[in-house]
C-alpha cells in the first residue's frame, strides 16, 4: 500500500494542458472490453495493466490518489479474468478498475477525509456501495482525493485537462481519476454540487440517482437529508452499470428500496419535451458556455424535441423563480443538518478544521428549529413545482456548472447548476458533450424522482444525437 | 484508561442478589443533588466519588464496563464542580455522571461493539449526543458493554439484582449501571428493544423519543428507519433532562428538527383515559407479572383514569389483532435494512460474526424489494391506527418486558413489549415502579409521536400514582 498523508496541492507538480474533444475524450470506458474478455482477446488484468500505465504516466501531474493498493487490484483483477474465462463472470461491471472517494469507508485502505484528525484512520468496514462492487467482482484501485470533509478546504488534485485548473469538488480524485482514464468508475458524494460539479470539469459521465436510491451506509454523514452516493464513469453505460449493480446487492438507504431498472443501461430513447432550465447559474456562466450550450439545445429542438422554457411557457418561468432563491435556504439545510459531524471535528481544536467549516458551523449554531423548518418547507415547494411537469416533460436539461473548470485550486467553482437537483432529489447525469474553448462542459440531464431509468433512457439519446461521431474503446 | 478487552460472561465473578423494592431501588438520581450544589453543601466531584465507590465495589459481580477513564472524568467533574460554584452551570444536567454504549463514538475512548473485529477500534469522534452531553457539562466515566453490534451475541454483564439473570440488551450495561446506581444516565440504543427492556430489567428509567427526536449520528447504524438513540436514567427527571440536553444542542436526526419541550421534565399530569396493550408478550407473561400489572391498571382507573382495552372497546381489540402479527414483517425490516452493515462485518470471515448475525443476513439475503415494502406498509397501518386514539387517549400503558429478567445470559428476553413502540416511532418511557417477586418489572408508558413532553407528564403522574412513598436521594 502506497501511503500518503494528507496533504495540499503540490506546487512542483509537473503541468499539463490538453485540448478536451468531446467526441475523443480520455475516458476509458469498460463495457466495450466484455466482448473481448469473453473471446479471450482480452481481460480485466489487461484492463488494469493499462489503467496503471495511465496512472503512472498522469499521477504526478494530477493527483487523484490519497491511497493506492495495486497489488490487491492485480489479485482482484486476475480472480476476475478467471470468472469471464470460465463464462461466469458475477456481473456485467466484474473486472471494472473503480476509485473510492476518501469519505466512504473501505476496510482495507485509511479513510483521511483531508483532514489531519483522520491521518492514517481505518474503518474496519466497508461502506455500501464498496462491499457491493467488490460483491459485483469490481477492481478497487485506491482512495481518491477529497476536499476536507466533503465541505472545507481543497486538496492537491488537479484538472487532468488543464492542470491550472479545478478538478472541482469535493469529489475531486473520483472526477479526475476517471476524466483522465486512470479508472472506469469512481465513487463519489454529493450533499450539494460534489458529484456532478466535478464529473462536468472533468470530462466525465456522472449520475447522482433519486435520494435514497443508493445507499449512503458508510459515507462519512455530512447532511443526511442531502447526502448522495455519487457514481462518476467513464461511459453512460459505466455510471448505470455501477449504480445498479450497488442497488442489487445492497439495496437504497431506507426506507428507499433501491434503485430500479434494468441491470445494464436502458436502450437510448428520444424525449417529447424537456424543460431548459438556467437557474441561478446562467448569470455567471461565460458567453463561450453559454454558446455551446445554446447550440447544443438547438440540436435537441431540429431533431425534434419540444423545449419548454422560461420565455415560452409560465410554469417554467415560475420554477426558475423558485430557482433564483434557493441559495440561502440550501444552505440553511446544510448548515443545520451538518453541525455534527462538523462540531465533533473542531472538538479536537478549532485549528484543526479549515475557514469553511468554521463558516458553517458559525451559521448552523446562529439557526433555531423554526427556520430549519422554513428550509425543509421550501424545498417541498421546490419538489412540488418539479414533480408538477411529469404529464408534459421528459426531463430538464441545464449545465453541470457555470462554465467550464475555473482556474483556481482554492476553490472548486460555483454550486448554483448541481444543487438544484440534489434539492429536488431526482436523478441527474453529468454528461461529457460539450466544451468551452479547449475544456470540457458538462451538460446535466435531470429527471422525476424514482424515474431513473427513464432519465438514463434519455440521457442516451442526448449522447448519441449531441455526439454521433464519438470514439468509443 | 482501563483497557478491557471484548469477551463473553465471566464465569468466576461474585454473584449477589438484592430484593427488588421500586420505593427503594439502587438508583441514584442526580437531579436532587443541584440544590445542594448551588448551596456548595455537595458538589459533581463528590457525586462523582460516590458513584466510583459502588462501581469499585459492584463492578466485578455485574461487569457493566468495557472501557473507563476515571481521570478524565475527575478532570470533568471538577471542571463541573467550580461551573456551580460560579453561579454559571452549563445546563440542569452539569456534573451528572453519565456511561456510554459501546455501539456509540467517542472521541476519546474505543468503541468496540462486542466483537473482535473492532477490539481497540477508536472512532476519532464523538457521536452526536455524547458531544451534546459534553458541551452540556456531563461527566463521562466511560463506554459499557452491548451485545454484539447490538443484535448478536451476549457480553458479560449480569443483572445488578441477580447476578444469575440477563440484564437485557442490547443496551445491557449502561441499563445495569444505571440500575446499580454506578450512574444517572447512560445513552442507549433502541433498535427493536434494546433500552425499553433492559432499563425494565435493571429497574432503571428510560426514554425512547420519538423516531427521529434525538440524533443518531455516531451510533454505529443497524437499520436506519428503526434505530434510535435510547436514554436510560436514574430517574424520569434525569432521563428528560437528558434528552433535552442533547436536542438543544445536536437537533434531532434530519429532517427531524429534535426533541421539544421544556428544558427540565414537565409537571405530573393526571391523564383521562389511558390505553392498556397486551400486545403479542401478555400470552408469554408470568402469573406474577401479569398480577403486578393487573394491580398497577387497577390503581390508575380507582384513581379516575378511564381504561381503554381489547374488552370493551372495539378499536383496542382492532390495535391487539394488528400487534399479535408484526413479529415477522418486523424482523424484516431489522433484516433487510441491517444487511450492510452486517454483511460488512461478515466480510472480515464468517467465523467473525455470531449465528444470530449469521441468521439475520441469511434472512435479508432472502428477501426482495417487494417484501420489503409491505413490511413498510404494514408499518404505516400500524401507525396509523396508534395515532387515531389521540383525541380519545392521552396514552397506552403496558409492561416493558414479558416479565422480569429471565435466568439465562445468552438470551436477553422477549422483545415482545418493546418493538411496538419502535415501529410506531412514538415515544415511550420505561418506568420501574413494579415488581415481580424481588425482581423490578417495567412498566411503560407509550405516547404520541412528536408529543413526547405530553407522554413525559403522563410518566410522572402514573409515577406519583403508583409511588407515592419512592424514596429519592
Amino acid at each position: 500500500m502506497t501511503f500518503l498523508p494528507v496533504e495540499p496541492l503540490r506546487p512542483d507538480a509537473p503541468q499539463r494542458r490538453i485540448a478536451y474533444d468531446p467526441a475523443r475524450p480520455l475516458l476509458r470506458p469498460f463495457a466495450p472490453a466484455r466482448a473481448l474478455f469473453r473471446a479471450g482477446a482480452y481481460s480485466p488484468r489487461d484492463v488494469l495493466e493499462a489503467r496503471i500505465a495511465t496512472i503512472e504516466a498522469d499521477e504526478p501531474a494530477i493527483a487523484a490518489f490519497v491511497t493506492r493498493d495495486l497489488a490487491a487490484a492485480r489479485r482482484a483483477a486476475d480472480a476476475s479474468t478467471a470468472r469471464w474465462r470460465d463464462g461466469r463472470p458475477f456481473s456485467p461491471i466484474d473486472g471494472m478498475p473503480v476509485v473510492v472517494k476518501d469519505m466512504i469507508e473501505t476496510a482495507d485502505l485509511p479513510t483521511q477525509m483531508n483532514n489531519p484528525i483522520f491521518a492514517g484512520w481505518q474503518a474496519r468496514r466497508d461502506a455500501a456501495g464498496v462491499l457491493a462492487l467488490r460483491e459485483a467482482g469490481a477492481v478497487i484501485l485506491g482512495k481518491t482525493v477529497t476536499t476536507e470533509f466533503a465541505c472545507g478546504n481543497s486538496g492537491p488534485t488537479r484538472n487532468p485537462y488543464d492542470t491550472t485548473r479545478t478538478p472541482g469538488g469535493s469529489s475531486s480524485g473520483s472526477a479526475a481519476a476517471v476524466g483522465a482514464g486512470m479508472a472506469a468508475l469512481g465513487l463519489g458524494t454529493q450533499t450539494h454540487a460534489s458529484t456532478i460539479r466535478p464529473a462536468g470539469y472533468c470530462g466525465a459521465y456522472a449520475l447522482k440517482a433519486s435520494f435514497g436510491a443508493l445507499p449512503v451506509g458508510g459515507l462519512a454523514p455530512l447532511a443526511p437529508t442531502l447526502d448522495h452516493l455519487g457514481i462518476i464513469g467513464a461511459s453512460l453505460e459505466d455510471v448505470w452499470a455501477g449504480a445498479m449493480a450497488i442497488a442489487r446487492r445492497a439495496g437504497g438507504t431506507p426506507p428507499h428500496p433501491g434503485l430500479m431498472g434494468p441491470e445494464e443501461a436502458p436502450a437510448p430513447r428520444m424525449p417529447r419535451a424537456l424543460v431548459r432550465l438556467g437557474t441561478l447559474g446562467w448569470a455567471e456562466t461565460p458567453d463561450g458556455s453559454r454558446a455551446a450550450f445554446e447550440a447544443a439545445v438547438t440540436r435537441l429542438a431540429r431533431a425534434g424535441v419540444r423545449i419548454l422554457d422560461a420565455s415560452n411557457d409560465a410554469e417554467v418561468a415560475a420554477l426558475e423563480a423558485l430557482l433564483a432563491n434557493i441559495a440561502d435556504w440550501a444552505t440553511d439545510l446544510l448548515a443545520w443538518e451538518a453541525r455534527w459531524p462538523l462540531a465533533a471535528y473542531r472538538a479536537h481544536g478549532a485549528g484543526m478544521v479549515g475557514e469553511r467549516i468554521q463558516d458553517l458551523l458559525a451559521r448552523g449554531a446562529a439557526m433555531d428549529a423554526a427556520r430549519y423548518r422554513a428550509a425543509l418547507a421550501a424545498r417541498e415547494r421546490l419538489r412540488a413545482a418539479v414533480a408538477a411537469f411529469a404529464p408534459r416533460a421528459d426531463g430538464f436539461v441545464l449545465l453541470c456548472s457555470s462554465g467550464p473548470a475555473i482556474a483556481d485550486h482554492a476553490f472548486t467553482g460555483s454550486r448554483n447548476f448541481a444543487m438544484p437537483w440534489t434539492l429536488v432529489g431526482g436523478p441527474a447525469f453529468a454528461l461529457p458533450l460539450l466544451a468551452d474553448g479547449d475544456l470540457p462542459l458538462g451538460l446535466q440531464l435531470a429527471g422525476f424522482t424514482d424515474r431513473d431509468a427513464d432519465a438514463c433512457a434519455v440521457a442516451g439519446w442526448l449522447r448519441d444525437t449531441l455526439l454521433p461521431e464519438r470514439d468509443e474503446r
